[in-house]
């Protein structure tokens, strides 16, 4: 099954404790798609800049993504330059250019219409909406956003909840966007906004979904969050791209399994930690682009056992 | 099997966003004592004042604890006073009043002397060491210590720690006593100290424990650490004492196994995690007071199913 997704390719100038990295590709395209290709088909649509050569496409193509839907435009790529010295958790941003992505008008192209699986990574939500509405007959729609969409564009964003399937954020955005300090209590003010499930990742304590009768169509309800661990890491080296790396293992497990059931989803979550996991390890999408999938499956392992009882 | 423990016997002023509760029974002993009974036999020893009555000797006698050795002193009972306005992560202290207890020196009564578990709650280092050294035969040793401790009386701290089979901590604690902000280093660091295990709990996030070679004599040692849930709350009435409940429920479960497998340490890490759970619940320890096994067991269960995959 193809996943489509449609994001930011960019280019990232990264500082952490563990040193620096000048001009990595990245953007949320980028990790979401190299997370999702160890599990399934993923397409791309996205737009790049004149400073995004064969070399970068190759990154892509190895992994078997279709780049088919890649605009590429006059003028330089999406660059983000930004800093993790104070806290690996939080990002200082330096430096963010749009360039090409200040007009970027997402469409559909003909090969991509019969994709079954639809990503909409972090960008404005009137774009997530044109992407959405001209892929009526999708089967699942995930999605993800931010502070800056939840805090100035909230009505735009409001009218993209109810299309999707499951949003993924993390706990700051979350309360962001469900009012509150109490995690529960903005999951189900969050749901209560048409969407099917929500998943809120706490950065290396895991994630927790929280599921609406909605959440498993023709099943019964799942009356409990279900939560997935992450793994302590000795050593974080770049933590950018964790979350849509996240997303791309969940997702892309999802999207290679015949139905989606609570077992489906469970199984995904402990994948999307495993691929986050991987992110880290390395600066840029580095880890990521040369996995194999017994290394996945075998820190998928890691996971069972480091959170299960026997 | 009974459990000693060594710890605060207090009154406990506590305001919440959920409202306000005056001169609470409290202390780090009595919550222990209480999550720890319903699971084996508890022993405890404290010193209260004349403020202490019957009324509240009669909250553990109703539970089974064993109070002939809480020692009655001329004088008020430790009293503290808090809120939680500001974040229910993090009380602020508005009172601490030692009294009786500015001068505690606990000593062992002969009827506890055949205790098989020890646990030395949140005092003074140095009180901790006195009491270890009463009981040289005791099974297995658990303790507890505050950022007081760490800063201020770190090397009282470490002649206690290479006594301790595992010491229960929290994230901020855990990175002050192991040094940097890595939680995983940090942990190493500690085990380094001569402990055989430590706890790390994140709050709502769940707990994680680290072993080490030691943690579980003549078996071969648990390459990975172990991470279990808590449950996300629609409400948190009153946080003081959910560490204390959570010590309880995971020692308590220990001791009341036949011996200290891997299987039972991470079975206790997710009854830590129920009755710290019920310990918010209410004001004070109200909710411990009058718990069923059946409704823990039955948490125990959904702690499972919030975590587990088929």
């Amino acid at each position: 099954m193809s996943i489509l997704v449609v994001g930011s390719v960019a280019f990232d100038s990264i500082e952490s404790p563990a040193g620096r990295a000048e001009r990595c590709l990245g953007g949320a395209a980028t990790y979401f798609s190299l997370a999702a290709s160890y599990f399934t088909d993923v397409r791309v649509i996205a737009v790049v800049g004149e400073d995004f050569t064969e070399a970068e496409e190759a990154v892509l193509l190895k992994r078997g993504v279709d780049t088919s839907g890649l605009e590429h435009a006059a003028g330089k790529s999406f660059f983000w330059a930004g800093n993790y010295l104070d806290n690996l958790n939080e990002a200082k941003t330096l430096t963010t250019e749009l360039n090409v992505f200040e007009t970027f008008s997402p469409k559909v192209p003909p090969q991509y219409l019969d994709s079954e699986f639809l990503f909409l990574a972090n960008i404005d939500p009137v774009l997530q909406l044109k992407v959405r509405q001209q892929m009526p007959k999708v089967r699942m729609v995930c999605g993800d956003t931010m502070n800056y969409w939840i805090n100035g564009h909230r009505e735009n964003l409001l009218k993209v909840l109810p299309g999707l399937d499951a949003l993924l954020i993390n706990d700051t955005e979350a309360k962001l966007l469900g009012g509150g300090s109490n995690l529960l209590r903005a999951a189900e003010e969050i749901l209560a906004m048409g969407l099917n499930s929500i998943i809120i990742k706490h950065g290396e304590y895991g994630a927790t979904a929280f599921f609406s009768e909605r959440s498993f169509p023709g099943q019964a309800k799942i009356s409990h969050p279900f939560r997935a661990p992450a793994l302590p890491l000795a050593e974080v080296i770049d933590p950018t791209g964790a979350g849509d790396s996240f997303a791309g293992g969940f997702f892309g497990y999802v999207a290679s399994q015949p139905a989606l059931t609570p077992e489906v989803f469970k199984r995904g979550l402990f994948y999307g930690g495993v691929m986050g996991s991987f992110a880290v390890e390395r600066f840029g999408t580095e880890r990521l682009q040369s996995l194999s999938r017994e290394e996945i499956d075998a820190r998928f392992d890691l996971f069972r056992e480091m959170s299960h009882l026997g």
